[in-house]
């Protein structure tokens, strides 16, 4: 199939993102949300969507919804950015998309605008081609809150179940690598973060009571050394029961996964891993992983100070995989450090935990994101069984039963939530084509 | 015996201990250093002492000898103070000596100028009593640079050894409990203070990336935790092998202490103990203790980020008995951190150690103190083989030879190192009389 003429709306989708750009959209602050919201609603309506906008925790929830046919497809994206601080390291304005030397520079331009604007611009390719219809049902669900977790997402998919029903849903990121080869995300895992801590007395003790009276920070050591291995594997009893062994396509699609991470241990100057060659990728897309975030307690300046501390705490958090429960997770930790002989430290869950999800790379959604994916960027795409990170994805597996396939135009040195976040203009090009190809392949095979 | 009337030489101690405090004698801020050597060393002329003033790192260190006679006693003490603040905290101002309830409350009233007004008390009275003349020879150290750690002392003392060779050294501090039974103490432990450093990357990483990049705070953790056990031990492999064993008198002595920490854990609230009823005051005397003193490292504050810290750190403290050596620990620790497969973990020596020291309870020197506490005080003295705490005594028992007792007018209320420092007018009187008894009992008695 020849490539579509598509640069007039690439150009038109540039224009948009631009625009997009311009509205300084900071949820964490409640910039101009309503606002974008708006302007969003705006260019949606002029492409024949009916908008209904629901108020948000934080920003308008946007639920649009355009044509007509057998196949259905539901699109998550965001309107919202995050801050754009520090605004000394940016060197051209964060609000103003700016290009140089084929990179497009802007608060927004990859996560999520440039995404946001790309999908939008083959929605138009697509209607232009088909005589000004859409040939499939789109809907489309953009948030304002993305940035600061998705405070009302999962109840909003669970109460709007039946106006997000969908055959699969195109997830709101995805990247393409150095070599020009589209990166897909079939799942993301889940989250919880939880603090430990530890108290011994009401105040700080001179450290030669140390003989008589007990260390908060050693019994905090005590608990983490205790919860995974050198290997990085969780020690907790039962922590794995509830992991959903690897399909086969899972397994097929990570030992196909090219690379060792080399690339990432040189960008951070990575002195010490967990995992090289093909266990990299396995870990990264399929194991739970514990990490902690942050150690406080006692005297942390300069030199010495011989002090007891009263108290600590350890920040730490959990990444998990289908179909681990956070819940389960942490009844499972207390009765651990419990088991341990560490009653006295107290496990505090620190915010709303996600959970994981991941979809089966054989479904026919999965199955055709991958060829629109191959048609339109002329190579294989590397699709990965999930991402290592987080996201809000299991209300949409869960409550709509669609798998989400993540698949977008960032790139490596994109600076998402960084100062001089930028998008490659050629990938815009390629999101576009891909999701012309898309939509088309999904409006003549329906699911 | 009867009690010697020494009313008078109480007043005139109580008189120079309200000029000392006056004199703000702060090492850790260089204040009124030379000033306050000046006016110790004209109070100890006009006792009839020779003086000999040495430059210290920080301040004068004053040798002063008076008295003949075939036994030699070595005094220690100090003229420098802490740092008043926080000032507001105090209820009346730190440099006046100020009586209240029968306490007398300024910074340096007990520590340690208190001690040193009231052996010069001590001193005057004994010549009165003896016709003008001291009946044995009195050599005494005073230092303006134990606040700082005392950095020039123990090359000093090896430099001097001949001027203060003595038969046996009474200490700077010592206390009086609330039943009025002086509390002594016969040794030091040494102390050594290290940093555990752990580095994996360059930069901080997003936590998703915990999957294949190791962590430095669970590094730390895995480090701290195989140090010791739950019960205090500490398991690093030939930790305990230079305990010297507690004597048949140390042992007899941590028997007859009273009290099992309850006032200690009422004080600051205690909800963890390492030790009550008799391991209380084992552990405090007698055995080696590692403190965990600080940790730091990655995000710590309110909430939760999912970041991978790139670095983090562990402060320590190593409180060690005879004939522990601060660098032999130092060796085992590394030898046991490679051995657990942490070889990535940095030990960083923090600040100069102190090597431990303890008397012998049957040594005459500390005979003859326990029957002067007893005389003076009219009750058996508690005799601790070591203090918990940490001072330079180990240069006098090594380059001298002889045991350091420690016997003074602390009280347990007595907020050293704290705003509202303070010593009770009745125990400044009763040091008196201590001094008066042990200088006399020396004269009599020639070791």
């Amino acid at each position: 199939m020849a490539q579509p003429d598509l640069t007039a709306h690439i150009e038109r989708g540039l224009s948009d993102l631009r625009d997009l750009v311009a509205l300084e959209s900071v949820s964490a602050q409640g910039r101009m949300l309503p606002e974008t919201a708006a302007f969003v609603t705006r260019l949606l309506v002029a492409e024949g969507f009916t908008v209904r906008s629901y108020p948000g925790q934080v920003a308008p929830v946007l639920v649009a919804e355009a044509g007509e046919g057998s196949a259905t497809l539901l699109i998550y994206n965001h309107y919202d950015v995050q801050p754009e601080d520090p605004l000394e390291l940016w060197q051209s304005p964060p609000f103003v998309l700016t290009e140089r030397e084929g990179r497009l520079y802007g608060r927004g331009a990859s996560d999520d605008k440039g995404e946001l604007a790309s999908r939008l611009a083959a929605i138009r390719a697509v209607r232009e081609r088909n005589g000004g219809t859409l040939p499939l049902r789109v809907r489309w669900l953009i948030e304002g809150e993305e940035e600061v977790g998705s405070p009302s997402l999962e109840r909003f998919v669970e109460e709007h179940a039946e106006e997000l029903r969908a055959d699969g849903c195109w997830w709101e990121f995805g990247s393409i690598d150095p070599e020009g080869r589209p990166v897909l995300y079939l799942g993301l895992k889940g989250v919880m973060c939880v603090e430990l801590r530890c108290r011994v007395a009401a105040s700080d003790l001179h450290s030669s009571l140390g003989a008589v009276v007990d260390n908060p920070l050693y019994r905090l050591a005590r608990a983490v050394a205790s919860l995974r291995d050198d290997a990085g594997g969780l020690t907790i009893p039962g922590f794995y029961d509830d992991v959903r062994p690897p399909s086969e396509a899972d397994l097929a699609a990570v030992a196909q996964l090219p690379g060792d991470g080399q690339p990432l241990r040189d960008t951070y100057g990575v002195t010490r891993t967990l995992a090289t060659s093909r266990a990299y990728h396995e870990r990264l897309n399929l194991q739970p992983v514990l990490n902690v975030n942050g150690w406080g307690g006692g005297y942390e300046g300069e030199g010495s100070k011989t002090v007891l501390p009263a108290h600590g705490f350890v920040k730490l958090d959990f990444r998990l995989v289908p179909d681990q429960d956070p819940a389960r997770v942490l009844e499972l930790l207390r009765a651990h450090l419990d088991a341990q002989g560490l009653t006295d430290v107290e496990v505090v869950e620190l915010e709303a935990h996600q959970k994981p999800a991941r979809a089966d790379a054989a479904h026919p959604f999965v199955q055709a994101c991958m060829a629109a994916a191959a048609a339109a960027h002329g190579a294989e795409p590397i699709v990965n069984p999930s991402s290592g990170g987080s996201g809000p994805m299991y209300p949409f597996q869960a409550c709509l039963g669609v798998p989400c396939v993540a698949a977008g135009i960032s790139n490596i040195g994109g600076r998402v939530h960084a100062p001089n976040e930028n998008i490659l203009r050629e990938h815009f090009a390629r999101g576009v084509a891909f999701g012309v190809a898309l939509l088309e392949r999904l409006a003549a095979n329906p699911a």
